[in-house]
């Protein structure tokens, strides 16, 4: 990554436009900006005001219009940050039309509008990756290398602990529920560490920051199992107040593998009354994630160069999205359900 | 605790018996006779040799018989280290010659015969402790004592993570399983820094160290919820690499309570290839709760000294094997079972 | 920090030059071009190649005539990250022309045209900051403000380690010695955390990694001590195998701060062997405060937005030096010297 | 250590005499009673009241004539725990007794008299005991065997903070200043931490906590080095509010390695302002060092059975008290001293 000789990596700079415009498009954005392998051509949001915003402050053109946008010829790559029910129809077009494809999770909330979607990408043979950029937080993508170099022997056990610092907004509706909206990132964690497909799920879930969540629950816990019989468990919690939380645990037949959360310093404070405290974690996905989504953007980069598979495809987004599913069954059935 | 002038002490030491002189026998016989508030009457165990060799060596009678150790009349108080199918019945016993018990546990494998004891202790108000030594190791006291102040403002999860070293030896059968050998420990402890009765459980387990193991299972999760919702996590693993593994976490509304593990020596090691290396965990429970098990007698002392509640009672041990019960069914029908 | 909208943005853009397209060239150079209150005009460097290849991967001119671009009218400040020597000429000759600058440490090997330099910005009012970079990390900020707020109450003591990975290479002549060259950064730390002046040093050096180091030392230790009894230790050493260690300590009268080392990931391993081990430290100086640098161009830029005084002062440069120059003296006549 | 048959172990029993009833004679009495290897047989202070309730509590005689206790046939060691003016006497009259002797540190204020009991030890070829306890903390002896296993390669530099939770009280005098009473401990380790005889001395010291203190510094540093040039530094301070502070580092060529305070729990509190909260640390020596003060006592028995050379000797009591003494003049004449 990066090229120090500017006019030779002009010739194959990946033009981009970013669909959406707000807090997600932003980062994306501004990563791309940034991005010596990448030129920013243009931010599309139905909101012209934000477009206009965030494109002017980058350098790149502004459109109240995605599909227009996404239909350019000077595009090559669309990095799709819209709202859900949007993507699966910009993924199959930004597809049809022969674009590199980075769109934001989740696929979609319906499983058979995914299942459509796997398949046409699949025919295209379209190059589309789903954004589940935890994969690329250093810590966790050194914990997949160390599990894959053997280093743990056989993976026996998953532990993953992630909770938010607060619960959506009151008028965030439409996500389709916590699990789909909140647990998918941890189910695709779950199947990046466990190494194999789950095949049964196990969930409950309470209300117990508000009974009246419109997502149904806001505490929750899953268990999962794959065909050999290696474990996950996850858990969920939608008001940390010390932050956004987000620990994972790999047991295997010969050693563990964990990561720390992250902080905005590594102060440490003794007193009469504690000792070794530091501060409160980063706040939340932005601040958390930040590497995350550049190193995730690096690696969309990297393949289109080389002309590789996708490091995620949207067969991966459409199998945490059925395993979302298959826990809000068994957390309303109290059974465990075959995936 | 203690007490410096010998003579006035004397009049009140509680004089004890322990029954079992095996590895759990070992370590309540040292204990009881370091303890400035007891006096180690006797030893019994049908092996003659170990009961001799232990009482020798603390200044002890040594019996073949405990039946008959438990009737003495210089005999205040027992501990039950006995096998677990002895338990019921030494209880009994002692609870009807009027002795202090502690008894390891479980109560028993059956369900109706733990009911048996406990309807039997209460009815004669006899004073009978578990030893689920856990709840007196300090960090796990210390956890309790600040979630009852309020620390962490309402509970919400409980994450326990609990791994042996290594699985029972081959010849180690008549445990129940490993519901009601090793994770009734968890169950306990669940019970105790949950705050409320558990009301379900789902269960996974599989063999994956050993796909023979007369236990049943060596790999596990477990998933509990009480009537308001509050939800605990247990995981267990019968041949953790690094020693025996002991976590436990407590969420609440205000904030987190979690432990750590122990380690002979706190050195950390800093080379070319890490850093931060410390030693692996004590080995196993004998040495982890080397400290809870001293302040486990001390609470069953302090309890008879002042005429206090039982500090866990036989009901308890009864709970945690029902938990244990409903675990087992659960993994084998994979649905959750109300308790 | 930062401005969404580029248009009112531009207006009062701050036109920077860098001197020097050596490795703390480049850092500056890229941060420049990366924050939104600065416009990268131009990099100037004797090996025209150097500066070419830099500044055309920015977007900027390239020039091989530092004191020709420090004079152009549009540049509003310079950033100097040429060799020593050439420090106060072209601090000089920016005051003069009434650039803001931000000049690499130290100020120069010899006390008395420090001290001509600090004279003369003084007596011209000039706005020239010295690039004591660490003061600027997250933690060290973070530190420093607590103390300010009276966290720990009195200062007591001060504990710096401070190592190097590697030795300078061989052809690394010129410094000064270890202690204008590598413990000036330290010497500025003890400044900036005590509160108070040093007005005795004490110093011993060895060569125990290179007896033949043209450095002089590369294994020493410091004590100072203020007016009012504060004391601080340092110990540097060149050659630590586990990375760039960056360790500050802080003893008060009613707490303690302490900061910890960087890592590239939070992953830490377990096996039957260690526990907890991470990864070696960040390799050296340009990983581990690469936030710093671009903190410490915010603060410089902040202050020229604002009219304030430079958070470090050409004054502060001085001082460090003073105090290197009398730990060398100790060192070499085992006394302690008074500053 | 320890032996399971009793009447095997009483043949080769060691009869020991506990000299002083305070708190250092408690924990070294009550350790006594306890080891397997031990008889405690009398205790005396010439405080008779505080030597008959030490004793009783343990079975064992008391007395208010130590002399007398030192000359007893049924004695055969000796454990002195009297002021420090005594201890000279008492070693000597011990050693010419053929009583094998524990003695507490210091040897002597005075450097001729230790000398002369050195002498004097070394010409009856006693066996004679220094009570260094550090030493013999679990993580200190790791520490020593990984530096003398080779695991870091040379020693280069030793970091020892060693801090009192508060100062000696008011009446506390006689203890020869700060250097002799408190930093000899830490001297004891830098000596045993180097592997290498300090040939030089720097020191600062200051009263910062209380300007009248008799012990004419509460706030102190020290630099060592030995004659290959291997550096060590000490830091005091006898007030800090969070604990006893007791930190060793040890850097060489090829690693670093640390040790860790010790706290009464390992609960760790998370909430909304501070995350990774841990207690105090334990309060003082006798907490901090409780197992030291075991296992010492197992060395010294370990030693007289196997006939083997005290692992602490006279000469070493004596070298840390030569290195007290230099500290002291250097602090008085700001110059480094040689030894």
């Amino acid at each position: 990554m990066g090229c120090e000789e500017a006019s030779a990596c002009n010739n194959a700079m990946i033009r981009v436009a970013v669909l959406g415009a707000g807090r997600i498009g932003k980062i994306h954005a501004r990563n791309v900006a940034a991005h010596p392998g990448c030129r920013l051509i243009a931010v599309a949001d139905p909101l012209k005001a934000a477009a206009r915003a965030l494109a002017s402050s980058l350098g790149a053109q502004a459109s109240a219009d995605p599909a227009a946008v996404l239909s350019r010829d000077d595009v090559d790559a669309v990095i799709i940050g819209t709202p859900t029910d949007t993507h699966v129809d910009f993924i199959l077009e930004g597809a049809r039309r022969g674009k590199a494809v980075l769109c934001e999770k989740p696929i979609d909330l319906d499983i058979s509008r995914a299942d459509h979607a796997v398949a046409e990408v699949e025919r295209l043979g379209a190059r589309v990756m789903i954004a589940f950029n935890r994969r690329f937080d250093p810590s966790a993508a050194a914990m997949k290398r160390a599990i894959d170099a053997g280093e743990i022997g056989e993976v026996r056990q998953v532990i993953i602990t992630s909770r938010d610092p607060e619960p959506p907004p009151p008028g965030y509706t439409g996500s389709g529920g916590v699990f789909r909206d909140m647990t998918i990132h941890d189910f695709d964690m779950a199947r990046f560490l466990l190494g194999e497909e789950p095949v049964e799920v196990l969930a409950m879930g309470n209300a117990l920051i508000d009974p009246e969540t419109p997502e149904g629950y806001d505490t929750l816990m899953v268990m999962l199992r794959t065909a050999s019989g290696r474990q996950c468990h996850i858990n969920n919690y939608r008001q940390a107040v010390y932050g956004y939380d987000q620990r994972f645990e790999v047991l295997g037949s010969r050693g563990l593998l964990m990561n720390e959360n992250l902080r905005p310093t590594t102060l440490r404070r003794w007193s009469g009354e504690r000792t070794e405290a530091k501060d409160p974690l980063l706040y939340f996905f932005l601040e958390r994630y930040a590497e995350a989504y550049r190193l995730e953007l690096d690696a969309f980069v990297a393949a289109l160069d080389a002309g590789n598979a996708m490091p995620v495809t949207a067969r991966d987004g459409r199998a945490a999205l059925r395993l979302a599913d298959a826990a809000l069954e068994s957390a309303q059935t109290a059974r465990a359900i075959k995936v």
